[in-house]
């Protein structure tokens, strides 16, 4: 902060249990990975290696050391502990997390179909060796969860290990959690927020109408995923009432 | 220019009256603020540092010294202004202006009300301190002025002192000159041409059809902005009649 | 690749003749191009010089080396091509390529009216001097090219010398091979696909979807264009099925 503004919302500081921002690295080079945390490290919880990308970016190891000196926990996309699922080789994913130090590993079942019960398995199995972030909901816009089902699946993978667990969007915020035009689910969110604590709710909302819902309905300090490194400060700015969108719900709750 | 076409639409050269372009730094880091003048330097006459982004990029002293040594004048982007006038601290505004050494600052009402005699008092104190830009036009898409008070306000801020008078569009370009769509409103962008000087007017203007509507309506020397570091070039294309979009148009005037 | 993972579909190695990808730098710094070929080096086969681009960015020698040291090939856009042919100055262009030791050319015709069998000779003529591309397709979207012409165009093409034949869409994936929606002309792709073989045709698709379609259509070693920079690594993993998109499909062939 340069300067002084008066009745600014107060933001959680670091290491934050809400007011998390998780941001996507889709391929960012060791220089645009040092550039995005000078500019924006205050403000990231943590960075998620996008699904399957760290299979071909050349530059992993440079890269996590980035984000280790920076101190902020980094783990791989839900899609690659489906595809090692999917080819049985979970003893191998494992390893991969040990070679690789991953303090954090995401258990989803985003593209694939995996027996809840088998689901909430990994995440136990996992979360002796890492902290564990789950995931619901499905990539396929056709696949519709009802409200309940999302509170119930929710809540067992709580109670299974995970430490929070992550509404499902996609890098393009268009399933899940929303419909294939961007719009929010709200009814969704709404019921769901009736049963599960909401900081222990990551929300993918990669769009900024998206993340204006979010923030008008939770305030400054819900927790939100799936943020492009370019637009981690324009977000921290409408966590603050400090960009148009959200310029006056903050006002109004000052008066 | 590295190699000769002939019959290419004349740019008017630094600085710049009109034909000018205003870029949008929405929390760039030193490094890609060095690239960005590198490859943009000569086609950016200003920078603004979007909304209020300002109030969270950690680097801004440094930033600052990038473009001042590119010799690119920037400010503040009017939302951060209004965060100033809402708390009832212009004095502190000043301030800010001063110890940042801004060239430039805008005056808008975007996101708050404000009187237009109050505005235009604020227009005309800051015009002693720093090269003011006011801004017309609301970012609450529900909000339409019609075409005469766009002229009104305009012209009565540009007599309380502002060098020019920029259009409203957002980053995204769907309120104030353009419907929600992103379709410019052209009904209203003619008629102020028949009042306001064209090169006293910088149109907001990020997406392309938006540019090129600019372009063929009033030539390669239209002022605009709200332009993305890496859609300069492309700009600056377009403005020659090399690229697809207004190819036909300049080659129809070289006949 | 870090680790292992059985079962991911085979791709072709450089110099690629299938499973090519041309990557679209609109106005990259030095840097920035440093960082592009530092990560997606291994996956990008030729590297295009966005449309006129070349003819604003200052750093273009130094640029061409960064792409000459990284062993990628580049050429200029095929509009710039068409701005020098509709100001007839055919000859100054081959000088042009010269000075600059470019190994490629493009010849389009999407923003000029040429007699096809004078597209032809220019490709022979260039075919002597550099390799060449053609490009078929309008960049106005209203003109639209039944199939069978398609066709008999990109043969001709082909035989009067063009390595492969690109089918036109622009940066932004709405003419040509797509709808203005961006929705893929599939039938004129499958009709297309019925005379030409596919490894002599690169297929501009910017969009996400339309990489889906193609290497749905075609498998992992389809020729794909216009890929920006930041979506080359993305496009990677859809081409291994290691993305929701194209996940399943990979996965149906194993079993």
């Amino acid at each position: 902060m340069h300067y002084f503004l008066t009745d600014v919302p107060e933001r959680t500081q670091k290491p934050r249990d809400k007011g998390f921002t998780m941001a996507m690295d889709k391929g960012l080079s060791v220089r645009q990975a040092e550039d995005f945390v000078n500019v924006c490290g205050e403000y990231v919880d943590i960075v998620k290696l996008g699904w399957a990308t760290s299979y071909v970016t050349p530059n992993l190891d440079a890269k996590l050391n980035v984000y280790r000196e920076a101190g902020i926990p980094f783990y791989f996309g839900g899609t690659l502990f489906e595809a090692f699922i999917v080819r049985d080789q979970f003893d191998d994913y494992r390893k991969v997390l040990d070679k690789y130090e991953m303090p954090f590993a995401e258990v989803s079942d985003g593209s694939i179909e995996l027996d809840h019960d088998k689901k909430c398995e990994y995440i136990t199995k996992l979360s002796e060796q890492v902290t564990v972030l789950s995931e619901v909901g499905s990539k396929d816009a056709e696949k519709i969860i009802p409200p309940y089902k999302w509170i119930e699946l929710m809540q067992k993978e709580l109670d299974a290990g995970a430490w929070k667990v992550i509404g499902e969007a996609r890098e393009s915020g268009n399933v899940g959690l929303f419909r294939s035009t961007g719009e929010v689910r709200s009814g969704l969110v709404q019921e769901i927020l009736t049963k599960i604590p909401f900081e222990k709710i990551i929300w993918e909302a990669p769009q900024k109408a998206q993340q204006v819902y979010f923030i008008k309905l939770m305030g400054s300090n819900v927790n939100l995923g799936n943020i492009a490194p370019e637009e981690v400060i324009p977000l921290e700015t409408l966590r603050l009432g400090l960009r148009g969108d959200t310029f006056d719900h903050f006002l109004g709750q000052k008066g």
